[in-house]
């Protein structure tokens, strides 16, 4: 039996091929493992030196005296089924081949393959690859990939046909401080499948949401079980490369992956309760937005707007997702009626025409989440007002009128206030089970996406655009559906 | 006859309503104006104070002693018609009517807005708004908008529909370092409407590309012209928002704009050769585009890249958008097949599966750019490369393997590498007038997005995502058949 968790929880790891050429997967490898921070053993093994970067180095895996939970094998193709044979003795059963040269390469490689994996199933051995970017657990401080890139600690986890696709969505993910759970880059496949991971992350209990890049699977049947399998515990977000003929022309020369008719795939994939998307930003943004909010129940939209054109997007969004705005109810409207100023829109969206008073913001956004008709509010201007007040007192500033210093005051007031607001925002998710999407009025670069607040396991997104907190809400109101119909059989 | 262009490049300006009140529309003008570094002259007008922010003020329009180009009417409406009247008695014929409580009020607001339109008209006076968020020309220096923000120059020029909209764009600019020429926001077009400012920003020299924001349009065979008319000079960019029932409605309350049938509009914008999106950010990346770059001159993409899984991607998002990969002409295969490692993808796109060596993308790029087989080149990822090999070195440093000093001065190397490497690429589409679209492997937020060349008027652009260069391929695309049937009568 495959022990996945042991190959994302090893306690000791050993490199073979470890290197101090800053340019080869044995160096990459290693040094990624160690500045990552991993608490456990990391064996250099290597015939060449007698310390890697200061670590003794061992001249092969039998030569370590401790146990080995994990093997990661940089080493050329020609060598790895003798590593191999190293870890039968050594009794290694979890193994990542990060050496390319095989199935991906032609004919040779593909009979070198077939013989990797048969040696390695007939001895128990699980691997991860070959010809993979390998692997990451940041809740075990594990970064063991090519690329040090280090995201941040969370929930989404991974599963990558790309090492390319999978390093800059854990790339996004660092930039924007959403957290990351596993990530495994799944390489040729010889042994270890996609199939196999999706269905370990769905069990994960350390996993929240199941991201996935995939070009084509072997045993469609067996993976779409393990996705409608994962997609009843948790959310499953995909996207399936080589939906054209180009695009499956480059696949094929990519992964070699048989792309079969995308139409086909995606009515599986959809029918798996699989949450389909067509870029790479796309799949981090909807991940992140399934770990961070409750699902809507139904799709009825309440729209809070500082100004009027927003408001008219965010109507074109919805209606264009099949969403609703319905109007506002009686007691809603005679509450905003009694405190908006006289030229309020009246209606959803709730136009505050363009007055930034945090006050009249909160109170209209309370009314709009607590009242029965809306099923999620999106907020559009509030966070961010303070940078644009601040920009105000900046031009003062310029013009003599207020100290530079003053400015440094104001800005952590306006700090405090906004994270407050956005603390608020995640009481109310608590509170009412609704999802709340804030769009920033001015933002940054280098602004935090992702608002924590300490004790809640929601967290608030800071949307750039309209159109991304939209598309979020529709892809969560599809998922909240499909689990719907699978647990009361309803429609 | 309207001067258009004294209200973009006034010599001397009035704020009629000035005041030291920070929360104000009469200090947000008149510090915008001082803040933002405009040259010419600058008179607070009111009643209240002997000097505004330090500067001497006027009692009314008419004590000024020199002549006054442009007036800012930030008072209350029942006071516009006699501001108006001093206008009059001035001399001034350039008048933005910042002032709300017009026809977005309802009928009151009509019957005044009409009394003040006619009352301009008969005296000639154009007016912008009234309820505008104001203008910006940066080439002279101007900002005077409600909002502080300020957009590098440029030349791309904003008509916005909604201020907030604008001004949104206008930040998103700032913070790419995408230049902007001059911004309008037309508010409730009581006098002045689009089809004034697109014809104007068609003639306008110092306009590349026009943008625009609109929800609706009084007299639409009008702005058709203008919209065509401009059209054959430069590139208009359109998001028509509204274009749903439930976006037409909240455009209703919004701007009032009747927005008719979307349909309609889209079909009449496209004949006009107007670009349409329908996204705000859209608006930008597509406008910043054509600023940039030649137009591709057909639909023959060549993709260089240095990772498969993007690849895939691209060549998906080529195909449903219309764009061809033609497989590698003789002359290019055999150049790259000697020069490229035995493993490469051997056809288009060219993957150089995962070797970051910058003389070998270079190459490629040349191979790809100089063929006639190819109208546009797509890199993925070489930009950027500099930041993935940093971070080798950074593991390295914390391994003490290398000093952090030392990290400095790669960096600058580096960035000399890339910085010499984008304006090798403005110098390909200088000799071969085509487009290259480069996408970053890996970006840090606030990094900027358009590279200059000195000496050169074309810039490039760092892509983020492959999707939004093939998006921008598209559309350049588009608008070149479009102006290619308009001259030459051909399909």
């Amino acid at each position: 039996m495959t022990d996945m968790r042991k190959i994302f929880y090893p306690e000791s790891i050993a490199v073979v091929g470890a290197t101090e050429n800053l340019f080869k997967w044995g160096s990459y490898i290693f040094t990624n493992i160690l500045a990552g921070g991993f608490g456990g053993k990391v064996y250099p093994v290597t015939k060449s030196k007698d310390t890697i970067y200061g670590h003794r180095a061992y001249g092969s895996l039998t030569g370590i005296e401790g146990p080995v939970d994990l093997v990661f094998i940089t080493t050329p193709a020609a060598s790895v089924m003798g590593v191999l044979a190293d870890c039968v003795e050594k009794g290694v059963k979890q193994v990542v081949l990060i050496t390319s040269g095989f199935s991906e390469t032609g004919e040779e490689g593909v009979r070198l393959e077939e013989e990797m994996a048969s040696f390695a199933r007939a001895n128990g051995i699980a691997v991860v690859g070959p010809n993979t970017m390998g692997i990451v657990n940041t809740a075990a401080g594990l970064y063991a990939t090519g690329s040090q890139v280090r995201a941040p600690k969370g929930g989404i986890s991974i599963i990558a046909q790309s090492g390319n696709v999978g390093n800059q969505i854990m790339e996004w993910a660092e930039q924007q401080n959403i957290g990351i759970g596993k990530f495994v880059g799944s390489g040729n496949e010889g042994v270890l499948g996609c199939e196999d991971y999706v269905a370990y992350f769905g069990d994960d209990p350390d996993t929240t949401v199941v991201l996935m890049y995939i070009e084509g699977v072997d045993d469609g049947r067996r993976f779409m079980e393990a996705a409608r399998g994962a997609g009843m515990k948790k959310p499953v977000i995909a996207l399936k490369a080589g939906r054209t003929e180009m695009g499956s022309r480059a696949a094929a020369s990519h992964t070699g992956a048989m792309a079969g008719s995308f139409k086909t795939y995606e009515s599986a994939l959809r029918q798996s309760g699989v949450i389909l998307v067509k870029a790479p930003t796309e799949l981090l943004t909807i991940s992140s937005a399934f770990d961070s909010m409750p699902l809507p129940k139904g799709n009825r939209v309440g729209v809070v707007t500082l100004g009027g054109g927003w408001g008219v997007i965010t109507a074109d969004e919805c209606e264009e997702r099949g969403l609703a705005l319905p109007p506002l109810p009686d007691d809603v409207f005679k509450k905003l009626d009694s405190m908006l100023p006289p030229f309020w829109s009246r209606g959803n969206p709730v136009d505050l025409v363009g007055q930034p008073s945090i006050e009249l913001f909160k109170e209209s956004m309370n009314s709009m989440v607590s009242s029965e008709a809306y099923d999620a509010v999106i907020l559009l201007g509030m966070v961010g007002a303070g940078k644009f007040v601040l920009r105000i007192h900046e031009s003062a500033a310029h013009m003599g009128y207020y100290s530079y210093d003053k400015l440094e005051e104001l800005r952590q007031i306006f700090d405090e206030r906004q994270s407050n607001f956005l603390d608020n925002i995640i009481e109310l998710m608590e509170k009412y089970d609704k999802p709340i999407y804030p769009v920033a009025l001015i933002s940054s670069p280098g602004d935090e996406m992702i608002h924590y607040k300490k004790g809640s396991g929601y967290k608030a997104i800071i949307y750039k655009t309209p159109e991304e907190a939209v598309f979020c809400l529709e892809k969560q109101y599809e998922y909240y559906r499909y689990r719907n119909r699978r647990t009361t059989g309803r429609q």
